[in-house]
Order: structure tokens, then sequence, then C-alpha cells
């Protein structure tokens, strides 16, 4: 057996059975092998931004990861943005790198490029193979990094020598690692905190944020009065009707200083201390005030959830006094075509365990406020603030659960960087809906613009930050890369074509033109 | 006057007047400068991989550098493979790449990035600025190494408070450094290897492949009966009517080895030893035999032209001894539409001056020998090897040299890497024509797979390699972008189309389906 063929086949025995894949010369005995190992599922992105934000979505969806594979340091490089995105969600990656055989990296050659430089940025595990013999054991090795907990991004990087040559037999199948529990002394010291009737606020992410841990941080707040929030983005958020709602901490520095002014006590729960996006020149970028303790009840990857629950039993928290969210679905909009008429009509038609892959960025109006009650579904944020995550997630998420409805929210100059994602809905008839949000701008520049008090945009700043001239034309976008595409200017039109889109399987792109 | 405005005010002063950009928030006080500096010209890309493939066609043809603009590291992580092209074709770029505040990088933000471990694996020079009063020091540093020679990238780090603070006035201007004489010890040494009678061949790149060298080169090639090749990848040779041919050294390695298998000498001109472009199981990657002796006439960045016409002096190298293309130009083709079909209307009908951007990979046929005697043209080659350099190199190429005609040879699948260029040429009404070789596959691929002798390809290595279902429809994907396009299924077709768009201004896309 060769070393490919080793590798895929402890990927297998792993549960690692999904690889997204822009494969080139030096990763031939990797893509042949393919063809001998049954079950493990390639998936082709024509831009290798598809294939790393592919993995990303599909991680956050399926909890254990995904494979990729690239093409030395440059296709590697190309990947690095939304690579760069799961490693902010914390997502676990096999990130799989082809390398030119080891004899052959001494020269000067046109590919040749220190791969492990391109990978270092972005990866928590790190190995380049050094031989065929040893490449089972360093599989297994990435996977178990990839899981951590954390999740991070493991690269393993592999000379095409490693690949081809014989191999041994493929590692053992990998435990899945259970999230260590938290300190009972730092249980007992947030127990007190939240006794002691100071303002708390409680700030969250990881699997905090998911049904169970929601619902206990929403018993802890009733019980306490603490303020209890999600991060500004997260990797994976479940709400909706049955589920404990959660605000999240806003995103401009000023708001969020307003909000930690009076607080006593931030306690981080699977997060670190809030701090401004973006540095602005008279404002702090530290949020928390000096009066504020701030208190780590979980580190990221540690079973916030028990811990909440502890808590919970603790501070005596009834199980009933959690807020619950009701189900309330509206009609769906009429009258003027806007963000928030979308929105209305979104949440009227959204279905039950639907997944939101949100790149909306400034576009999307009151899209999340109407949503709120509705059926429960799952909500993928852009965690590494690289712009372009939008569409591959869709992808991730909906090869991951192909049994439920993914709805991508697309701003479009974000919808533009990885615009290849959608050739591989096509080819692997996902069902995923995208909705693409044509205000013709970088609106967010323009904002920024503003905040930074840079007055009046001329003629160069608009050239970039403008994106018409000529306007993007999605519905040819999408059609040339075989997904069907409607343009809508209307709200009716809206509603008629995104009921279809959620009742009928495979990709469909609405070009909302505000 | 603050930091981005005496950025730009010290590039304008060095003669860089062109930015090829796609900003972010970070970078928005170098976008309002833009505003108030005439003259510095911004061109956006919608995707960051357009920006660097276009300040490498950009320096390619104007010789001198471009800056970009990128957004902290993820957003140059997208420009990664490009500017590993440009690296590998010696070009000057003035990487600006914006970073957070001084004061915020050390917080965990959601873009929060080792910004110089991102730009090392392709920056001859690196530079984090430290305060805006070093700015205009630091951006004519960046200047003058971009230039060397050889060219190289210079990645100027840019912390936002960088630009926004107070600075100094901008830096003198840059005078454009001379490139060494080549020292006499070594052209005696290969005039005596050049005059022995022995074997020799001579491998050049750099300028030694633009009119002057390869005029210089062939009066020695006739006096000598030395073989003169260009590296098989060179960032611009110059070719056609009047100017001497060279032949290229061939691309795979058993190819290579049998050229090199008798050669005694081989006499380096501004470029390194041959090595196979990936290494193959049973085949070496090192061309050179034992038995050959290698000299180097001139380091890449050395005054290669001067030294071949001192060669000549000192070998009696007639000025009329040079081989010169004479005219010829086919007339338009007839029959079956095929790339040599297309190769020969190519040939009769491209213009004096043209510049062809070459990615076409695998599917051009014979239109390299077709166009060999064509009135003068420039030849622009991928020479990094990472897919996608094609497009973006045309529209730099365009912008540097407005008043000729631009002519990219695309390969679909290498064309799907930056397909956002299309925008660019529009939005900046450059004349490219792309013309699109669609055969629905990475064909190079399936070429490979079969070098490496792996046999049947199966389902799963199928599904990687090819990429129809769904066919790209490149005239949808063009108009989306604004570009007139036209699907191409006859000769007639082609040569109808093909001539209006050397005729017409602006960008047109030809999707010539094989």
């Amino acid at each position: 057996m060769n070393g490919a063929e080793t590798l895929l086949r402890t990927l297998m025995n792993a549960g690692v059975d999904t690889c997204f894949a822009n494969p080139g010369t030096s990763e031939m005995h990797f893509v042949a092998a393919l063809d001998r190992v049954r079950g493990m599922r390639p998936v082709l992105g024509l831009f290798e931004g598809v294939v790393a934000g592919a993995a990303d979505g599909y991680a956050r969806m399926a909890d254990k990861p995904a494979a990729t594979l690239f093409h030395l340091g440059p296709g590697l490089g190309n990947g690095l943005s939304q690579l760069h995105n799961a490693m902010r969600a914390r997502t676990p990656v096999v990130n799989v790198v082809g390398e030119h055989a080891t004899w052959h990296r001494q020269y000067e050659t046109p590919l040749a490029s220190d791969v492990e430089a391109y990978a270092r940025p972005v990866s928590g595990w790190l190995r380049t193979c050094a031989s065929p013999r040893l490449l089972a054991a360093d599989t297994r090795a990435a996977v178990k990094a990839a899981y951590g907990p954390p999740g991070q991004i493991a690269s393993l990087i592999l000379p095409a020598d490693c690949s081809w040559g014989e191999a041994d037999d493929p590692a053992p199948p990998v435990q899945r690692p259970r999230r260590p529990s938290v300190d009972p002394a730092a249980l007992e010291a947030v127990a007190r905190v939240l006794g002691s009737g100071e303002p708390v606020v409680m700030l969250m992410n990881g699997a905090a944020v998911r049904a169970d841990g929601l619902h206990a941080a929403s018993r802890i707040a009733a019980t306490t009065g603490a303020t209890v929030l999600a991060d500004t983005f997260t990797a994976r958020l479940e709400r909706g009707a049955g589920r404990s709602p959660i605000q999240r901490f806003p995103r401009y520095p000023d708001q969020g200083a307003a909000l930690l002014r009076e607080a006593r006590h931030l306690v981080l729960v699977e997060t670190v201390p809030p701090v401004g996006f973006f540095a602005y020149p008279d404002q702090p970028s530290w949020l928390t005030p000096e009066s504020c303790a701030i208190h780590t009840l979980a580190a990221p990857g540690d079973d916030a959830v028990a811990a909440l629950e502890a808590l919970c039993d603790m501070l005596g928290a009834r199980e009933d006094s959690a807020s619950i969210q009701p189900l309330a679905v509206p009609e769906p909009a009429t009258g003027e075509l806007s963000p928030e008429s979308v929105g209305q009509s979104v949440a009227a038609l959204l279905p039950e365990h639907a997944i939101v892959a949100d790149e909306a960025v400034t576009s999307r109006g009151g899209l999340p406020e109407a949503t709120a009650g509705c059926p429960p579904h799952d909500w993928l944020s852009l965690t590494g603030g690289a712009l372009g995550g939008g569409l591959p997630m869709a992808i991730g998420a909906a090869v991951a659960c192909p049994d439920r409805q993914v709805l991508c929210l697309q701003a479009d100059g974000a919808g533009m960087y990885n615009v290849q994602s959608l050739w591989t809905m096509a080819r692997e008839r996902l069902d995923t809906t995208v909705v693409v949000y044509a205000n013709r701008s970088y609106r967010i520049l323009h904002n920024e613009f503003q905040r930074l008090g840079l007055g009046e945009v001329g003629e160069s700043a608009r050239q970039l930050m403008n994106i018409g001239d000529p306007d993007l034309d999605w519905v040819s976008l999408a059609t040339g890369m075989g997904v069907e595409a409607h343009r809508i200017e209307t709200i009716e039109a809206f509603n008629t074509h995104f009921a279809a889109a959620m009742r009928e399987p495979g990709p469909r792109l609405l070009e909302v033109v505000l």
C-alpha cells in the first residue's frame, strides 16, 4: 500500500470521510488512491478559498473535521484567508498540503516554496512528513491535533514521494477527545460572583452557544440577573423557537464599552475579553473597564456546558426559569423590496433545521431579529473577518447535512471573493439557497470611512469603495456556473422564488437588487 | 500631512503612479489620501489575486513597480500565489499591506494576524513601519528594494496609526539602480568556452530574452555553434518579425535531460541550472550531466545584455550574423475549430506590439509556433506555476501599455482562479482580448496522471480532474462582469470575432469550445 492510500485509510478509520480538494501534479497519487478507498467523498473546488471555507463550514456542522487537499505553498496561500476564519472559529481541519518530493525541494523550480512558512499563520499543528513509513502515524497525529479541544487546523505537509512510496498499514481509529472539565475552584469563584448581586456580564462562544449551553446560561441569567451575551461572531449559534435566545456583543467599540461601563464582573465562557474589531484614532481598543474584574469560567475547548449546568445547581437556578423563545413566524412581507422586507419574508418561510451561513455584512437589515422566532435553526458567522466565507461555508454545511436546507446570506462585494463556490454547489447538487444583497458597494467601507471622520468621499476613494460601473450581474454569474438564478426586484418576486427554493432541492441564487 | 499622504507622495516622487488595491477598514486613510494626491491611479480588484497578478503584469511591461494595497494578513494571503509568480519573474512590486494600529495588534481580534509571516514567503524585502515619522524613509527604501536588481517584492506593512498619524515630508526621488556589470573574468571564461569548439548550451532569462539580448545571443550562436535557449518560462520574451528567435528549454525532465546529454558546457545568463518542474519517481530532477561544466555569465539582475554584446566583440561575432525572424503572417484558418486553427487565425490577425499573457497551459496547440513570424510582440509566461496568472497579468499589461492590444490565452480551469479579473477589465475599459480554451478539464492533470504511470482514471479521480458537470459558461461569466463575450464553435466565428476584438477598443472574451 502506498503512502497516499495509508493516509486515506487512516483518515477513514478516524471518521474523516470528506475531502475538499484542489489538487495538482504533486498530489496525483493521493487522487489516484481515492479510487481505491471506498467511502471517502472528494469534493472539488475550482479555487482553494472554496476548499478551505467549505472545510470550515463542514466541521462546524458535522462536529468532526474534513480533510483538505492543496497544491504546494501557493495553492495553500489561496486558502489561507478562509483557514484564518476557520482558525478563529476553532474549527477542526485536517489540512493536507502536497509538496514536491523530498529530494526535489532543494531546487529552484517554479513552484518551489516554503510550505511550512505558508501554513504557519493558521496552523495549530504543523508537520512535514519525512517518509512514507511515518505517514500513518503522522496522519493519525494530525486528526488528533485537529480535534483539540479546542478544534484547530492541523497541517500535514505531504511530499510526493511520501505519497507514492511504500507505506505501513493504516493507523488505528482516533478516540474523539473529551473536553476537559472546568476546575472546581473556577466554578466556585464564578458562582460567588454571580451570587454577589453585583452587575455581571457573561460572554459566551463555542459549545456554550449551542442549545444546552444557552439553556443553562439563561437559567443563570434569570436567577442572578446577570447579562448573558454571545460574542459578536460565533462559529455556530443554535437559535429559534424552543431555544433560549441570546443577544450578541455589539460590533463597534463605543457600543461595547458602553455596554460594559457598569459591569463589575466579566465572566468568560469559551472566549476572550472583548476588544474592538478595528482600532480608531480616539477610541480605546480594550473595552473592559478597570473596575470590572475578569473571570474565566471555561477556556475555549473546556467543557463549558457541564460548567454552566453545574453553576445552575450551585445557584439553585430552576430548570423552568430559562427564557424559551416561542414560535413566532410572520407572514411574508408585502410593499417595498428592502433588507427589512426580505428579512420578514425569510422569517416567514425558513424551514425547521435550516442552516444560515451569514456573510451579509452590512446588508441584511433586521433579518436576525425577524428570524428569532423561526423554527430551530443554526447560524454560522464570519468569525475571522476575512471576506469570502459565506458561499464556501454554505457548501461545507450542505455536504455535512444533506437533509437540511442551507441559506447563504451574501453581500455582493464579499460574495465575489470565492464566487467559484457556486460551481461546486451545482456540481454536488447541494440544497443551498443564496440570497445576494446587491447594493453595488463595499458599504462597510463607506461606514468605516465615516466612523474614521474622513469626511467627503472623493473620486479616487469612490473608485475603491463602489463596485458598480459595471454592475455585477449575479444571475449571469450563477447561470455561468450551473446554478439556477433569479433577479429579484419586488418583494412579491422574492416571496415566490424564495418559497420555491425552500421547497425544491438543489442550489438556487436570488439576486436582491437594492 | 498624514502618513498615508507622505507614503503616496513618496511613491509618486519615485515614479510609482499606479496602485492595484483591495482595501479594508485599516486602509481607509490610504484610500482617503488618494483623493489628495494627483496622478496616482487606483485600480480596484474584487479579489486580491487580481491585485497581485495585475501588479506583476504591470511591472513586466512598465519596467517599474506598481504599488499594491492589501488588507491585513488574510487579504495578503489571497494575493500570495500571484505574488509567488511575480517573485519567480523577478518582478518589482511595492507591496503595501495594511495592518491594525500598533497598539491594537496585541489583541485577539477577528482579523489579528502575523502579517510579516504571511509576507515572508514571497518578499525579498520586508519591513513593518513603526511610526508615521519613519514612513517616508520606509517607503523610499521599499521602492529601492523593489527595483533590486533583480526586481523583487518589497513588502511594507502599514499599521493604521502610521497611516493616520502626522508624518514628515515625502522622501526625495529614487534613482533607478543600474544593473551591475559582469565581472571581466567571467566574460573571459565564457568567451574561452564558447571558442573551444566543445558543445555549449546557453540558457537565458531576464533582460537577455528581450530584443537586444536575443540579438547578441543569436550572433554568438551563429559564430560559435552554441545552442541558445530561453528558460521554459520567462517573465517577458520579445519576439516576432525583426527579432532574433529563440527556442525554449523543454518542460519535461526527460526532454530536458536529452537536450543536455551531449553538452560539455552550460552557460547561464540571468538564470539558474535547469531542473524538472515536478519530480517523478524514476527520473532525476537535476538535468545537467556530470560531464557538463556550469558557467554563470550573468546572475539575475546583472547587466546581461552588455555582457552578451561584449562577448560578441571578443568572439568577433558579426552584427549581420544574427538570425532575424522574417515577417510571416498566415491567412486566417478555415476548416475545423481546433487549438491549431485558432493558433493560425491568431497569427493572421495579431497586431504589432501586442502583448500576449499566456496561461493556456495545455491548450494552445501550435500557437507559439504559428505566431513566430507575426509583427513584433511581447510574451508573458506563468513564471511561478501558480494557476490564475493569465487574466490579472493581462490587466496589468493593459494598464501599463494603454496603446497596445493585450491578448490573454487562457485555459478554462486556470482561468477560474482569478475570474474576478474580468470585472476590472470592464471597469477600467482595458483593451484586453481573452481567448478561453474551454476543454472542461484540468487537462494537465490528466497528462501528469499518465506520466506518473497511474493507469486508468477512476470515478473519484475523474471528479477531481474534470471540470465539466456542469460546464462553465464563460459567456455568462464574462457578461455578468460587464465584458462582451461570444461563444465560438466554428473557426469562421472565431475569425470574425477575433478580428473585431483586435479592431475595437475595450475588453472582449471569446470562449473557444473544444
